[in-house]
């Protein structure tokens, strides 16, 4: 089953899309852009809340929920806001339905038709400062610190399992604070967070930075961001972490009185991620067998398969696995033994392949005899015979070398994929050539980095934080420049 | 602030409204009839959905996400389930927004008018069973044990914040199975399951039995509940498991090849507790001070509140607080500290009263001295005071206790108001005098049902499982009857 996966060299986004379908992860469903999302795909969404939650709570914030329509009008309140996400989504605009008198189904009761059009919600910055305006009154009540777990849409035409689609379920959070300062540091200190979550959970490693005006949210003064790379050489903007300075406060008029009494607008920030990290995770680490994922986020993190040919032999085994198996629970690694009697082990060892369990063991009569077991790492494909004593260790060892190992590769590609141009010729071959991340000079103007991204398709990605400064001339327009800026084509 | 509290005894509903409002829990929003969790009222939903989601786990169930939107069609496959739920829900009929030409704010595209409306989720059953079609091929394929936790909305008239929204956060089980007879059992479990939710963690005794056909759900060939019974006298619902039969197979076309090699339509459950519980743990055991939770749901299981007149006082006391404090941490049991010096110690008592934490401890110069604390009970507002030696396993202790209590007091009450009566002149003056379960014979007609709710406001709130078989005659007719069912005014 595996082995009808296109490889990744002959059509990567072809290879995406089949995996993601073949691993169980997710599929389309009868609601254009609309995604299900399977169970093994949800279990590791959830291990990925879970690590993420804790860094927020951690962190100081707290979970609320806010309401999933949001009244049209509030969009117009914020001038850019409403220009970057109250065009493409979903209106209600009614709340009955009755029998249809012409035939069996049901149509709009058209009594039911609302006042004002109801939209569901595509960020919930609007609903959660029309709230904010009742929750604070005074600097005693700032900060607040909240972030909401739940479901967006925004109405893609062309969609993508995890990457784009119409519905996708995300975390936001939305902060107030007294002060400027607190505000920039709040977006900051979120921006090291999804940073440390994608190396140390994700194993991948992202570029932090803050985007150009052109690429800024509708809304923010700054956008802070992590940027990956993707083993085809483009880009994923795999978070977001925006300073909104005072513009939802102005909008929605949220004062809070100063120590000083003083009433004065309040600052905020916020911060997302969503299912679309699922996508930069199949796409940054797996291969041409299946998924490949870091132990961290692996539903099943070891499965153990038996190699018998009767009754007696499986008995013999499963009595020394239960074993082993209880030894490798105890360290806290979930493990998975698999002796159904339906599949070979070969349909097994594949299968797991598919999935990306990070250590495959099995273990047949001899191993029994011996005291060994077969070890097997998803990640370099490697196989090893082991004795079974202490093989706990041997696999937490294993697990952490794996969860390094991911991030080495990824680290290394990155690396080999970046490259400094200065000229428009060099940039041009750079982006159609392999991709990656093109660090070069720009004039710092939104009208070249458009003409770029028309020409090239290749957008700036971001401008990194703490970004050297020099001299240089634009490779577009050879106006003088300060800084390179990372551009790459981008999903 | 708690003083201000409406009495329960002067108007129960307006105290619920007020205490909802006052300790944070939930609040109305901009949008008619949906409702801003706030996050001392989440962090209780995060706690009930964390042991609901074990529970369902430690069962084999795994979570997977189906889309938030419903072909219109799709509800009226199922000839109950339209007439149940296609009607009062929020209806998406297009999927752009433009710029008002008249004016500053935005406007429908009214190219964008989709060809099928979409419904957003009332429930899920149509969009899970369209899916279910292409996982279940043959037995191999079944059991299906899937949980979603999702928002849902129904176009509800008249709100309350908890007990009726037009959006609330739910879970809802969707199961697949070969037979019947596992069916039946996969509801029945699911209810236990609910039970001993109730039971062990919102510390609420519940009534488990089987809905008559009126009170069925909509597709349901059974529909299992656990009742409750509220302070002022009214059942509320707590949790529901239905039996669907074949009737969403044979609605989605989905059948399964048996062993025997025929095909057969699958057999299906469904099942879903909401944030309606946290209406439910309010109203049950909650006090004219205000919240009273139990202990394995309280976001702050224990609060320390230091009494000092200056900061060298204050400074002493910490320094044994904090030690204090890491002990009983070191149990597993949350601990706030609050030493904050804008607020008196009577304020803050007043707050966590209102707030429902379950132990305080108050601590100052003499029982520095003396080794001592002081602590009150919550739930009985006693306040005793004990050594600090050994606190950490007092407060263990005192927090199992409480558990305990709040049960005991419940079911007692509910004993108390439980009334067997065989007259319709007793029947009614139960029901309108104190309210409770009353337990009476009916004769099976839902002719009968419905006349006796028209009358009375009262309904049958379920027949018990494993009810006591006896004659008796219905209060309402007189004609025969072989058991009593359970009557209440409800929520």
């Amino acid at each position: 089953m595996a082995k009808e996966l296109t490889k990744r060299e002959d059509n990567y986004s072809q290879w995406y899309n089949e995996l993601v379908i073949k691993a169980d992860l997710a599929e389309n469903s009868a609601v254009r852009g609309c995604m299900v999302i399977k169970p093994y795909g949800y279990a590791i969404w959830e291990k990925m809340q879970a690590a993420l939650d804790k860094m927020f709570k951690d962190t100081g914030h707290q979970n609320a929920y806010f309401p999933l329509f949001i009244p049209k009008s509030f969009f117009s309140r914020e001038a850019s806001h409403v220009e970057g996400f109250a065009k493409e989504c979903a209106v209600v605009t009614h709340y009955r339905l009755k029998a249809d008198p012409n035939g069996k189904g049901v149509i709009i009761d058209e009594d039911s038709k609302l006042e004002e059009e109801l939209i569901v919600r595509p960020t919930s910055e609007t609903i959660i400062w029309d709230t904010y305006r009742n929750w604070i009154q005074s600097y005693r009540d700032l900060p607040i610190l909240v972030n909401q777990w739940a479901n967006v849409v925004r109405w893609e035409m062309r969609t993508r399992l995890f990457l784009r689609t119409a519905e996708f379920l995300w975390q936001e959070g939305h902060t107030a604070h007294a002060t400027e300062k607190e505000a920039v540091e709040e977006a900051r200190k979120m921006l090291e967070v999804y940073a440390d979550f994608a190396e140390n959970w994700l194993a991948l490693p992202v570029l932090k930075g803050v985007k150009t005006i052109n690429e800024r949210f509708a809304g923010a003064v700054d956008t802070y961001c992590i940027e990956a790379l993707m083993q085809d050489g483009k880009a994923l903007q795999a978070g977001t972490s925006h300073f909104l300075g005072q513009n939802f406060a102005k909008a929605f008029d949220v004062k809070y009185l100063t120590k000083e009494n003083k009433q004065e607008f309040v600052w905020a920030t916020s911060w997302g991620v969503s299912t679309r990290l699922m996508g930069a995770l199949v796409m940054a680490h797996s291969d041409d067998n299946g998924l490949v994922l870091p132990p961290k986020l692996a539903p099943i993190q070891v499965v153990i398969v038996p190699i018998y040919k009767n009754e007696e032999q499986l008995a013999a085994i499963s009595e020394r696995v239960l074993k082993i198996k209880k030894s490798i629970e105890a360290k806290g690694i979930s493990v998975k033994y698999d002796d159904r009697d339906t599949y070979k082990p070969g349909w097994k060892f594949a299968e797991y392949e598919l999935k990306g369990v990070p250590l495959r063991l099995a273990i047949g009569p001899r191993d029994l005899e011996e005291g060994t077991i077969e070890v097997a790492r998803r990640d370099t494909l490697e196989k090893s015979t082991y004795q079974q004593i202490d093989i706990e260790n041997k696999v937490e060892h294993l697990l952490e070398a794996i969860q390094k190992n991911l991030y080495q590769k990824a680290l290394t590609f990155r690396d080999d994929l970046t490259y400094k141009v200065d000229t428009w010729e060099e940039f041009k071959h750079a982006i159609d050539n392999k991709g990656g991340f093109v660090l070069a000079h720009w004039d710092g103007t939104t009208d070249t980095e458009l003409k770029i991204k028309e020409e090239t398709k290749a957008t700036i990605r971001t401008i990194p934080l703490n970004n050297p400064q020099e001299t240089g001339k634009c490779i577009y327009t050879g106006k003088p420049s300060t800084q390179r800026v990372v551009f790459a084509k981008a999903y």
